[in-house]
């Protein structure tokens, strides 16, 4: 008598993580805009082009503090033969132009003042001297040296920010700058999130033997956090099929529903099961990658539904590859995964197996000024403690068979939280 | 005559930037710490270490579906010869330990459920078969394979989190399991932030010719708060002494001051000056980096106070140069800088002085999957569209003077926001 292979025959449509994601993110709408203001908009993602609404500057600056000149006047000035201009006034920053320079004079100009009329350069006051109401110029200036032009930094109508950037400090100030001081953004995907499983409890429970405390829930509302979505905790739910559907009605009212744990094929996983009940369509249900094998993907009522396996590590990295860009997605964000990468030379050999990506967790040390990335021993999905001691994930893809000690690989970085 | 060098004389101390940090970070204090909530301690950073309260796990699991049983019982097994053990009950996850394995016989067990007393391993159900109350055992397994431990993944007293480490979604989660559901983390500096200048109008004021709207604040605020900060405006300051003393005095509430504008030595540049009058004690004015050169840099009643440049690129690179290590260092964080490194190769010639750091701004791209670093042409300080179009800044140490085309460059990255 053969023996029977339940979880290979619950799992024998395993897809590859590329074609998920394609066959998802085809599935998904892009979230609408909503107008906020500009100074609130750090971190946002940029909902259609945004074009400056004036020139920045908006008028010729003085961009040092001196003389405004008529360069031609200091032609061929030096040291030993000083150009003598007639000082005819002073410009502060702040001011409205009041003076009108003509050949043979100069307004003394600090940084930021608008140019007065007729001027058309700036004398740095380091090579000047003045002497009874002339200032001696010791160094030739050309035309709109030392001088900001209008529109020099931005013109009117130029896009300054693209569709799907992200608002950082910069974009801000230069939206700001360019008198936008509403901007449309996309809104942020709303996901609703729960840890599934009849042996949890709340986290600030004490846990009996045999039951856990549900952590999961935090550390995937917090990676939502920082791709740019909105958590919400459902809280626990037991793995039960009426309580269980329950929970996906009320998720359903979320743009994006994830569930940790039960998604496997034993006995008492009903969630994917429930979610077909409902009427999902399974997009996947188990994907080629390790950690996080026993992932399923839903489309339910036009929303994305995740499964994610109930094993912490195996639940981040199932977030990081196929929840992550989803959110990223629905933002019309341009870049889809926001995570640096960067080279490293393996300190150790990782084995893996072809048709698979593996996902290893390493530790990055600069040794002889050289980045190392050390892969983590302690591998287990379980084991939340390697992804705390861990610096990124190195994806050995489905093509390979292990990466060899020594070789240049990219690590991809966890993302700066705040 | 010679012509006096006012800005050269005002900057005669001008100092390297590591000897400024050096100076100054031996000056400030570290943040006092509070206790929160461990499940809102997302991106704060630990005050001391902290220890495990329990272990994780808390008792024996399976790690797979299956059978629990005597792994002595299926030393030898095959496909051809399996093991034959009685079923004695079966053990769900969540539930109490109810059974006891002996010799010959199997609890049937579900993925995270307590080991039965007596069983030391799990056979995965993909490796047996039942017959009429006998499971039949294909594959032998050892002692304690597809068992999780009772604190394999971390033990009571064990430190989970060192002082100083930032906490991440990961971090949450462990803290979580660890039973510890509070956590001391630094205080956030509290960073007063204020734009001086008699030519700038609030930002959404519309700029008559000569005047410019703020928007510095916002983009120091922007930074303060991705470097763990809490930044509070004080709006716009005109450059005039008494009005100055005021923002500084009200700034001195706060933790950090932070000052853009009016820090240079022209004739209007009055803050540098009404600080020293305050009692302030001088740590540099005038670093030498560029752009960021004019900035000045004061202790204050034991407090940071800096006084930026008020050209936009000059400010951001001057906050992240001198400010955000001040904030880091305030936070007990142990990474100062946050930024992601890459290593890529420069597309062209960056040109610089002996003696001073440059920071230049740099797009990366890939070409032939080689990381590119193009320096962006448009470099003036005042040039905030540069920011926008850069991923990241390029130093150029004091020692050289630039960078050949085609070197080998460490670029760092600007932090990732939400």
């Amino acid at each position: 008598m053969k023996p029977k292979h339940v979880r290979m025959k619950g799992f024998q449509e395993r897809r590859r993580l590329d074609d998920v994601l394609k066959a998802l993110l085809k599935k998904v709408a892009r979230m609408p805009p909503e107008k906020i203001p500009t100074i609130s908009a750090l971190g946002r993602i940029a909902y259609g082009s945004v074009e400056a609404k004036r020139d920045v500057p908006h008028f010729d600056r003085a961009a040092m503090d001196g003389y405004a000149v008529v360069a031609e006047d200091t032609f061929g000035c030096s040291q030993e033969n000083p150009a003598k201009l007639k000082i005819v006034g002073e410009a502060l920053a702040g001011e409205p132009v009041k003076h009108r320079v003509k050949r043979g004079e100069a307004v003394h100009i600090s940084t930021g003042a608008a140019m007065p009329q007729g001027a058309d350069a700036v004398v740095m006051v380091e090579y000047t001297s003045v002497h009874e109401g002339y200032v001696h110029v010791y160094r030739p200036v050309t035309p709109y040296q030392n001088v900001s032009r209008k529109g020099e930094d931005v013109k009117i109508g130029e896009v300054v920010l693209p569709d799907g950037a992200t608002i950082r400090p910069q974009e801000v100030g230069l939206l700001l700058q360019c008198g936008v001081n509403e901007v449309n953004v996309s809104m942020k995907p709303k996901v609703a999130i729960s840890s599934t499983g009849s042996e949890l409890v709340e986290a600030d429970e004490e846990p009996k033997v045999g039951r856990i405390v549900a952590s999961n829930e935090y550390v995937l509302a917090g990676l939502t956090r920082i791709y740019g979505g909105e958590p919400t905790y459902l809280g626990v739910t037991p793995d039960e099929p009426g309580k269980l559907r329950r929970t996906v009605e009320e998720a359903l009212k979320f743009d994006i529903a994830v569930f940790s744990g039960g998604t496997s094929v034993g006995k008492y996983d009903y969630m994917p099961e429930v979610i077909a009940e409902m009427g999902g369509e399974c997009i996947a249900h188990g994907i080629t990658i390790r950690p996080g094998g026993p992932t399923a993907v839903f489309i339910v009522d036009q929303k994305p539904v995740f499964c994610l396996p109930g094993f912490p590590v195996a639940a981040m990295i199932s977030f990081e590859s196929i929840v992550a860009p989803t959110i990223r997605s629905m933002l019309g964000a341009k870049n889809i995964d926001p995570r640096p990468v960067v080279e490293a030379v393996l300190a150790r050999r990782v084995p893996s197996s072809l048709g698979r990506r593996d996902f290893v967790r390493v530790k990055l040390e600069e040794r002889d000024g050289k980045l190392i990335a050390i892969p983590l021993r302690v591998a287990g999905s379980g084991i939340l403690s390697s992804m705390t001691k861990a610096d990124g994930v190195l994806e050995v893809p489905e093509e390979a068979e292990g990466i060899e000690e020594g070789e240049r690989v990219k690590v991809k970085l966890f993302l700066h939280v705040f």
